[in-house]
């Protein structure tokens, strides 16, 4: 299977990956929650290349998780800021920090502390059932079909 | 910046993307929460060259991510399985299914239900803090620097 066709695989996780499987993408998202907007600013964060950068930005602009919007005139200058659809990405970003500190410290200790500005807490992310705000993980989830299983495929492919 | 150099930057996000940042490690992470174990499953799943797969295996096993056992001798076959580091990963996957079920779904519902087993609620997966339990998401969590961040740089480099 190349990758091109993974984002039409019904599997949801493979359609997410179709728009943020990229590392750098990954960074830039990381970039824009800590409320980064512009393109030198995510340039010189990540020391990447003009045109590797825009390349991701297109692609975030496209897929609707960000959008573009001049803040500048001669020369036009542009600023890139998350969707609903982007700031939806949030778990994302904030299970992958919180496994990289637990797991991949180096014997270190934490790099960041999240603070839950709504309780004071120094917290931990855990993934919790939106039913009944239990714990979930790998042991006590069980998976069904849903109707875009089933579902005919949507359009056409030659 | 250089890909190699940003497992060694002091972002836990560029540190677990350094081991899970690859989209088919994802994939195959996914189908290991789905009870995969064996090296052909996977191939035949992922539609993936032999060297790749085992490549990416590789790097998940020296990564302590997975294990690898014999369960069969003459010829010898491996299988692979979640370490609890590697289960820990969880989240990532179950938030970037979540993400892709709700807006990447292509007007045609849900590919995948997810039923907490400990209550028997169908849920959406949401981020929660360990200190209350309340929601957390992009606009309720303050991000203060750990120890980590200010220890020495682990080794040297030349």
């Amino acid at each position: 299977m190349k990758w091109q066709d993974v984002g039409e695989m019904r599997c949801p996780i493979a359609r997410s990956l179709s728009v943020i499987g990229d590392r750098w993408t990954v960074l830039i998202l990381r970039n824009a929650f800590m409320r980064m907007r512009r393109f030198d600013d995510f340039r010189s964060s990540l020391g990447l290349p003009k045109h590797i950068l825009s390349q991701r930005l297109k692609k975030l602009v496209d897929a609707e998780v960000m959008t573009r919007e001049p803040y500048q005139t001669s020369p036009v200058r542009y600023e890139y800021r998350l969707t609903e659809k982007g700031r939806e990405l949030h778990p994302v970003i904030l299970s992958l920090s919180g496994w990289g500190d637990k797991w991949m410290d180096g014997g270190q200790g934490n790099v960041l502390f999240y603070t839950h500005t709504d309780c004071g807490h120094r917290f931990t992310p855990v993934m919790a059932c939106s039913g009944c705000g239990g714990h979930v993980h790998a042991r006590n989830v069980m998976v069904s079909p849903g109707p875009g299983l089933v579902a005919p495929a949507a359009g056409t492919r030659g």
